[in-house]
């Protein structure tokens, strides 16, 4: 934070076009903006901005909780009535990310600790046509995968409604009165809810795990970079500043895994999974060596290995993985009902997402126990200014 | 914790008999057992300990997260196998409640936070039956109340897991570990997964709220004091030291709840939603008057306010709260399915928490929004030593 004392730094210099009409608070610098503020006596109090070039769920380090909320618009939402549904839920996003109740927030009490509560929308195709477009040509269902399991039930949707907090509590209430403000435009579709560890259990800056047990996200562009300024936000027209999502719901057969020796798990990753070190290396953050070769010849991490399958050589083809782990109630007979919502973000998930997935769909020996039954994708406006809405690039 | 370094306090003597039988750690005094151990680089590592005179979960101050887990024993489990699978079960909680992997643990890294994590565990009448009892005349299915709605697939159940921690995929990991080991002998019968607000969300000793945005839990016995060791724990026979707890799934009407305005929502519980006091009073612990009248002679606490109707004359009619929130995706064409996992904690819940419970049934505003849908009655065993296990009383 101490940069923000003393004028710009090469951080803020990447991402200079960002400061023009932001308020002051965002001109400090992404470390203010992609970091909760916190007073010491109280956590659950901790806010981060709303308003800026970018919606903050993007950037901001994910909190312990995340609920996805795809929404379909009813027949008769028409421009008018979007533009409406936008300017309120952006309006009682403000105040809640703030600690503050929404507008009639009939459990006020409840927005008062929000715990780094984002609030972050997306736009399916649906509301894009309705609303005129232009529609991005990749805001449509990816293309069917070999591996695909897809249900209607955990697929599709107009609106998105990525709400995350360190509190399960602030994530509950700001879901229910978002939806309240969107039910006489649009009805719940699919809600899924994800976790991963607690604020204050693991270091900050630890990757996730999934509960495989898998250290998972090592590779991720980091906020206020350049590399991350590329592969994220798109450029031009009205998504200028924005980004898109890929919401696949995988589940994970944990009884399957269950019968993979130690050795076999690593090698199916091609990363150890005490530290989640490549196979080649020693720590995390270590760079994989695909050429290593073992005493017969074989390559170390083999062709079937998920990093292999996973890394393209083209680097271009990376994206924002800020995924989370579900476990849900299991059905009569079954032990678990657990697994990932996987969530990529990039400038175009066609360019940087697809090439990767049918990489994968091709040949990863994780296909044997995940498999995607829910796929969405949606485009994630630029944010906006004090007293403007988010989507008013679209709509305004 | 001073007052381990200086002898048995007033506190400690309270609990005398608890102290007999216990590892040196739980002989060191209740603040011991019921609090978390927490070095400050992690909190994550946090351990309550296991072994003693009762089981653990009952006293420790709730953990954000709860599974309640219930399991219906399969037709050939007998006695024998009923004691094999609460070995299984009493070691690996043992292990995973102090941050180590379970026996065999598929993915043993998840092992590594516990938060806090307890592991408590019920018998249904049929488990108790099964194992040649004797069973407790309580151990049944609750007397019917008028506003129940209940459904079998949340009611019932032979054996109950209580999983809680401050770290959701704590709770995740132990559950499927403790599944894995129950299931040659139970299948699940339905799973609830509850929260409260975050750890550090809210100030330590902080009273709940619900998702009505009610305080909930003001009046409940603390622990360590006699009123808590009478009210709680059971005397005499295979559960001395041990208790019962009611489980009871309570949907919450939202919608219904939202035309209600803030002052009949005070009226329709008595108490003030800002801060929990009575309505009477100025402060959450102030004691609720309810001999005071309006200016027109009307009790200014109703006859039907909730906390009237759910306080008793008789103080042996008082119980242990330990409820959760629940907020799951709702069904088509619905907002919100939300509610509240009731959680009782008594000696006798025939005795302590029935005739609170009919005289929420004949008269309470509450009931206009709240519906039970499931309920179950389990008997909590008492604590076993290291090398023990639960249920050893009945089983051994």
């Amino acid at each position: 934070m101490s940069d923000s004392h003393h004028g710009p730094s090469r951080r803020q210099a990447l991402i200079g076009s960002a400061v023009v009409g932001w308020g002051a608070a965002a001109a400090l610098g992404i470390d203010r903006v992609a970091t909760a503020r916190e007073t010491p006596t109280a956590t659950g109090s901790r806010t981060v901005p709303f308003h800026g070039r970018h919606q903050t769920g993007v950037t901001v380090p994910p909190q312990a909780h995340a609920a996805h909320v795809a929404l379909d618009l009813l027949p008769e939402t028409d421009l008018t009535g979007i533009r409406r549904m936008m300017r309120l839920l952006s309006d009682d996003a403000a105040r809640l990310t703030q600690g503050r109740p929404a507008l009639g927030d009939t459990e006020r009490e409840l927005a008062h600790t929000p715990s780094a509560l984002t609030i972050t929308f997306g736009f399916g195709r649906e509301l894009v046509t309705r609303a005129g477009g232009p529609v991005p040509d990749w805001l449509s269902p990816l293309p069917a995968f070999e591996i695909d399991r897809l249900t209607e039930a955990w697929s599709g949707g107009d609106l998105l409604l990525l709400v995350a907090a360190d509190d399960p509590v602030a994530v509950a209430h700001a879901v229910r009165m978002l939806s309240k403000d969107a039910r006489q435009f649009a009805s719940v579709r699919w809600v899924q809810h994800g976790f991963r560890n607690a604020r204050g259990s693991t270091a900050p800056g630890t990757t996730m795990r999934n509960l495989f047990g898998q250290v998972d996200g090592t590779v991720n562009p980091a906020p206020g970079t350049a590399e991350f300024d590329q592969l994220v936000w798109h450029s031009g027209g009205w998504l200028d500043g924005g980004t898109s999502v890929v919401i696949r719901r995988i589940a994970m057969d944990l009884d399957g895994w269950d019968r993979v020796a130690r050795v076999d798990r690593e090698g199916a990753v091609g990363r150890r999974l005490d530290n989640g070190a490549p196979i080649t290396g020693t720590r995390e953050h270590d760079d994989p060596d695909f050429d290593a070769v073992d005493e017969r010849g074989f390559p170390v991490i083999a062709e079937y290995a998920h990093i292999r399958r996973a890394r393209s050589p083209n680097v271009a083809e990376r994206f924002l993985r800020r995924g989370y782990n579900y476990d849900d109630p299991p059905p009569a007979g079954q032990l678990s009902d657990s697994g990932l919502i996987f969530v990529a973000m990039q400038a175009d998930p066609v360019r940087q997402f697809v090439p990767v997935q049918r990489r994968l769909d091709d040949l990863d020996l994780l296909n044997e126990w995940t498999t995607p039954v829910g796929s969405a994708v949606f485009a994630i406006p630029p944010g906006c200014a004090d007293g403007g809405y988010i989507g008013e690039t679209l709509l305004g």
